[in-house]
């Protein structure tokens, strides 16, 4: 488990590298530094195996997550434009089609790519401000999109004179969306910017993970409820086909629902495996650095 | 961070209790017997303020997970015979009601409630066992209630010459119910018979918590879409309300699904907080003791 911020001053914990197996230092030294930590970490990679192992499976998982990330995005891009008629910004059902194609790239896929960042070891053993600023931008850049295909499913409402938000669907999504900019703004405020202390760095952070994982899931329900809807609104039967006789269209979506959950699955493995974590959970990592003067850990 | 089995005979990690602040016992000290844990335990407890405090926000989570659960199996229930006429199991739509009614007691709350039961601290400190057998029968009769639903809408479909298993609520659904009856039987071969050496349940407890945590969730993205496509199929205007009105059906549908969402969460965050944790993820919880004579920690 995870030494407090607050007991620091009491022997310390075993140091414990992600993606090696676990050692202690010898009782009594006080001392974790940045560059003990690195010498450690180094002698480990160098010579040994279970290392490689580690690293190995980690690096599995991360090719398998951007393996279902291409997987979606080309899934919803082929849908829209193949099955749907393609896209626009007139008002017109092909402006709906901006609507999945940017909440499942937005909300799901860049989210969870930004949410995995800090577990790629290569991020490790270097100035992590860089990372910090990828990791907000990349989520800033998902919360970007996602605001943009909820303009466009919204517009698209009023043009038609659809009411808005009345489906459980855009409940959980709208919810989603706001829970991921509240956290977005509260991640900023608390982590990047210099104005939190390192005590509510500490408490905050269970906090900012949990939640962060809470949306990447109200994303997932708000996508599959929202292709399940979409499919039995378009494949209605009588003269078209029917989602019930599953025409290749309806295997198209189930199949895009299916890699969104092996998505969300894949990046809750890689954030709940602690042989993953980066190594800069010690007390001291929580103490702010400031911007562009953040010292190699 | 936990220590692997495969190094309890290094210095050991700082012993750290659950709903206690991180504590290190005397440096050198090998030994982590039961008796040790208890008494410090009962120490910390009798002493220190900030375990009440640790105390007080795991039963008020866990009040609010009651509450949660309380509220779903109550909504779900007056929405089925409020709502939607009742109950029967006949082959006509009164069958069908007890589809959400199952799936919702038992793939949601009671699963919920069981996969949290080892984070309650009344069940510390005490013989492991029988916890250990309501932890299974809990999530058996989980199983059980949810087979029971998917039985009630597969006799209700065949009754009415419906195709089963065509739309992404039903694949996910299905999806999360096999993924359950499998990681059942894996716990009971893995973790409750006598047969997995200490070194394979190490290996494997980690895959069966995220796994549960992805049933979960399975489970709460089946439990929206089918509320979801519910609404849309009853409410479909013309002579009767429609869904986009939102009339008292719609919005107690909702609510039961905003419910589930919240549950979902709350389980999450009782799962992922450390300090909450069960204090027998020590190598030595790990060796299987034989069933009726497990020792007390």
């Amino acid at each position: 488990m995870r030494p407090s911020p607050s007991c620091s001053s009491s022997c310390p914990p075993p140091l414990s590298l992600p993606l090696s197996p676990r050692r202690s230092p010898g009782c009594g030294s006080e001392s974790s530094s940045a560059a003990q930590k690195q010498e450690v970490r180094d002698t480990n990679t160098a010579s040994d195996p279970s290392v490689m192992a580690h690293m190995l499976s980690f690096y599995l998982s991360y090719l398998l997550l951007l393996t279902l990330s291409l997987s979606c995005v080309v899934c919803v891009c082929v849908w829209s434009s193949q099955w749907r008629g393609g896209f626009a910004w007139d008002g017109s059902p092909l402006q709906f089609n901006w609507h999945p194609v940017l909440m499942v790239t937005g909300l799901l896929v860049l989210y969870g790519n930004g949410a995995v960042l800090y577990r790629v070891p290569l991020t490790w053993g270097q100035n992590k401000l860089p990372w910090k600023l990828l990791h907000a931008g990349l989520l800033l850049l998902s919360l970007i999109l996602s605001i943009v295909g909820l303009c466009a499913v919204f517009d698209f409402h009023n043009e038609k004179k659809i009411p808005n938000l009345y489906s459980l669907h855009s409940w959980i999504g709208i919810a989603a969306t706001a829970l991921f900019a509240l956290q977005w703004v509260f991640g900023l405020g608390v982590f990047l910017l210099p104005f939190a202390p390192p005590s509510l760095r500490g408490l905050l952070k269970p906090v900012h993970v949990w939640m962060g994982g809470g949306i990447l899931w109200l994303s997932v329900a708000a996508c599959i409820s929202g292709i399940n809807e979409k499919l039995f609104f378009v494949l209605k039967g009588g003269s078209g086909p029917s989602y019930s006789d599953l025409p290749s269209e309806a295997v198209l979506g189930n199949s895009l629902g299916v890699l969104i959950v092996a998505f969300g699955l894949v990046v809750m493995r890689i954030l709940s495996n602690q042989d993953w974590q980066r190594p800069d959970s010690s007390p001291e990592d929580l103490v702010y650095t400031p911007l562009l003067q953040e010292e190699n850990e």
